[in-house]
């Protein structure tokens, strides 16, 4: 992959539930340019083509490019992507993406090509190539937040699947009589090892009167319980805030203990907004997913924290573009 | 894969905890010659070599063929095998194999070239291209016997991991606070799913005094409790027998659900002893697997049955020697 990059930068668009981030990336991996604009509050697709196409102008504006300066777009987008025929199945938090044809809409819109990925899997193809190294053949990237998603690079390869849907790790089920999730399913990853999943058990053991600081902190609103608030609370010394993060850090264990035994990757990345947690949370983390993996007697795995933070998927679609020589 | 697949035949054994089974393979996928044998019933890696040689050996003299006619000998076995350099790391039923430079070891017997792999993950490989086909990109192969293995199939490549330990799906957690595995960690696939675990679970309930025909048709001896006999009673209209497949079926399914999110394959192949009870496993362990899949929203998979039987291995070793243009 990547022998052939072509040498004209790519145009990248990362699609949120709130906002729509743009950058343009030059060959050698860095951000030239930048802009960032709020997602419509619509379930207007057309609405979201046009938001998209503002925000990417600001981007090239700010070099004084054109669109035809780029290679191709590269657009990220949570949710179910069909690659192979640029449909947006579902999206959690854009409602506006509901089997969208949106590869089609965006090429007609700014007349250049358009590769479209999900942004876990696209931040994936990021890690790999700008943070890891391209020489490592086996990864696994995972990313605890809200939720949790992941993607894998197989054999040097990005693992796809038959309609590029390949790489849903959240929703593996880990403890099948466990919590319901909002995929409407029971005890899936993400409904145990996210931070969704910390905030849910924390204001459980507060709503049954456990002592802790967590509801002054908030105020006594439990609706402001957040992973943040209990990491706060957990630095404080408080007692349930460090159990709670705990519980969820095995967890998280478990989950990559399963990917490490599917996949038996060389390099395993953890990002995401519970990686801020830190030490508290990725120490027993990555201890369980080592205690848990079958085939490390084999092997030795290395579990690494991500290193591009927000721009991973923003670099994994321009990385896109170019292994497809778009 | 196997664009430049050579004229001459492939010699394939695979080493089992009880016997050894030896077949020499025609470029077209036909077993032209078989030979069987006990496994020595011993520790000793130099045993298990002469009792291969002498299996491989049958095989070849009953069509009058020298060692030196094959392509190379291609070796399956259960465990933990460093495909890169030839190592069984780790055989949960051949006491002989405890990091065992097999390879090299029946290279040197033998004066040929020698190819090894797991069992699962050779099974795979031979479903791929003589089953299924090998026009299919994305393919999970899953073995429910007495243990569950697997194998993977990614965009046409063989998942074969860092150091050839990929598609250790048995011990994939599904329910973290369930039975020990023998593995010895708790809540694996294999605990759950497998033949093993429905006579485990059927005893515990026959022991707690459940009204069944199964202690009857045992002559009382519970050691002699297992899949079959489970099968056979619930046959008969028993119904703990049946509500015992059931609860494994769920299980099943629940593991397949988790192998459609992670890899999006086109087909899934479900081979094994286990898959004799038939449609009371299978049907409501493919509903299962559906219902859990959360990426079939965005295109459909078919879960089908494997077709090749014990030969899977065996044509999948000829497969693994084709492949690499040994």
């Amino acid at each position: 992959m990547m022998n052939q990059r072509p040498d004209r930068p790519v145009l990248t668009v990362d699609i949120g539930g709130t906002k729509i981030a743009a950058a343009v990336v030059a060959p050698s991996g860095e951000v030239v340019s930048r802009a960032r604009g709020a997602s419509p509050d619509s379930d207007d697709d057309q609405e979201l083509v046009d938001a998209v196409a503002r925000v990417a102008g600001e981007a090239l504006s700010s070099i004084d490019a054109r669109t035809t300066d780029m290679a191709a777009l590269g657009v990220s987008c949570a949710g179910i992507v069909n690659v192979h025929d640029g449909v947006v199945v579902y999206s959690p938090n854009v409602t506006a993406l509901r089997r969208t044809p949106l590869k089609m809409m965006l090429g007609d819109r700014l007349g250049i090509p358009v590769r479209l990925g999900n942004d876990a899997t696209l931040a994936a193809l990021g890690e790999w190539q700008f943070g890891v190294g391209a020489a490592v053949q086996d990864l696994v990237y995972v990313t605890v937040s809200t939720g949790i998603g992941g993607g894998i690079i197989c054999g040097g390869r990005l693992l796809e699947g038959s309609c590029g849907a390949g790489g849903e790790v959240g929703h593996m089920t880990i403890e099948v009589n466990g919590p319901r999730c909002a995929c409407g399913r029971t005890g899936c990853w993400e409904a145990l090892g996210s931070g969704t999943a910390l905030a849910a058990r924390t204001v459980h053991r507060l709503d049954q009167g456990e002592p802790s600081i967590i509801g002054e902190l908030v105020g006594g609103d439990m609706a402001k319980v957040d992973a943040q608030v209990v990491s706060i609370a957990a630095q404080q010394g408080d007692a349930l805030a460090q159990e709670m993060i705990g519980v969820t850090a095995f967890y998280v264990g478990v989950g990559l203990g399963n990917l490490i035994n599917i996949f038996n990757p060389s390099v395993v990345v953890v990002g995401g907004g519970l990686t801020k947690i830190g030490d508290a949370l990725l120490g027993p983390a990555f201890a369980t997913a080592r205690e848990r993996a079958y085939v490390t007697s084999a092997c030795d795995v290395d579990i690494i924290m991500a290193r591009l933070g927000d721009d991973s998927p923003l670099l994994g679609a321009a990385a896109l573009v170019w292994d497809e020589g778009t």
